[in-house]
């Protein structure tokens, strides 16, 4: 095989939900280059691991978050992403409820903590990049399938399914339209109890309805035409 | 930075549509491991030239053929997947018409050619895993968004699309509910032209509306609820 020097790392985008935010999980680095700067957690990829081992372990490594899945998003490898050595990073990403995970900063990583996407910080490396990619995915994942299902309390109300499109989105969104097509899935159910939110007249508890929810998701919720 | 002894390479999905058939271009390997087993086209990453220039120029050597758009598709890194060394694949797929390439043989490539996806010789390494996942993509990808612009005559039946999604999704579908989505998008123009096609009365040929396709492209076709 051919002379070839470039490392092989992983990084992972971890999104968080959390008061109607979308957070983002940053460490800031120990080590140089870009030492104190915020960046996404990573690392190289150890010889005997396979890469979704590494992103599993960098990320309990460098910030105590264990999650169940992570999704590979894209491979980046520019020269000159990183000034000590052609590096290609595979990177994945997860969306996450925030309160079901203890941060804690170790190795490489001095802090770890939450940023909200709408209010960061100067990224280390390409890091922006990679951040803006796992945005973007996350978006497309919305128009062609319905997310939210561990993001929601397991009782909630339509708004806060909204709000959560709304806040992903980054953008209004036409609600009649909305109820509209979230209700066609078959996979809320509409509970008998009412609350009230604000000023407005009580309104119904939402619940997913499991079974449909994760068989539809594997069948592809659009273009149903087969 | 810790010592880590792995490859980096590209490897490259090229699927055609000719006569109703999906196939996928092949090379006959020159080298061992794997010599004389067909595999996707693909190779080493140069240090000196980005991931994309490094599967164009692969395709290329192995194969002649260029092609105005790679897509990533995935980037595969288990251990042992390649018997001399750890390797990690960043794929790519496009999807062209193979009549407008000529295909030749060159490098580590003693013979190229395309074959029908459902009719595949045995791979070398793990590329039926790959081929797999590019068929998937591509097979979701047809789900959220109308492909086909650049796979059809420039004039062509309603027929034509029909088929082209069935033979990619490899099954029936509805053609009555397929028609009314695809209509609905308003890529489409109906032509006062009509032909027969077999012993079926004389059908309407179409036209894609370039700018309305590639604008809804870029917007997004599903989920409107902006």
């Amino acid at each position: 095989m051919i002379r070839q020097n470039i490392k092989v790392a992983v990084d992972a985008v971890v999104f968080g939900y959390k008061d109607k935010i979308l957070n983002v999980l940053l460490i800031r680095r120990n080590i140089d280059p870009y030492k104190d700067s915020w960046a996404l957690p990573g690392g190289l990829v150890l010889e005997n691991e396979n890469l979704e081992q590494a992103v599993e372990r960098e990320l309990k490594e460098e910030t105590n978050v264990t999650v169940d899945y992570l999704e590979q998003l894209y491979s980046f490898g520019d020269l000159g992403r990183d000034p000590r050595n052609r590096v290609v990073s595979i990177t994945y990403f997860a969306l996450v409820k925030p309160e079901h995970h203890d941060i804690k900063a170790d190795t490489d990583a001095k802090d770890v903590a939450w940023f909200d996407v709408q209010d960061l910080p100067e990224l280390a490396f390409d890091h922006a990049k990679i951040l803006k990619k796992a945005k973007k995915r996350l978006q497309n994942k919305l128009t062609y399938e319905p997310i939210g299902f561990d993001l929601l309390e397991n009782k909630f109300l339509f708004s806060d399914l909204e709000k959560l499109y709304m806040t992903i989105l980054e953008k209004e969104i036409d609600r009649r339209n909305f109820r509209k097509k979230i209700l066609g899935f078959g996979i809320l159910k509409e509970l008998d109890e009412k609350v009230s939110e604000g000023r407005g007249r009580p309104a119904n508890l939402f619940q997913f309805n499991k079974n449909q929810y994760f068989k539809s998701k594997e069948e592809g919720f659009f273009f149903d035409i087969k």
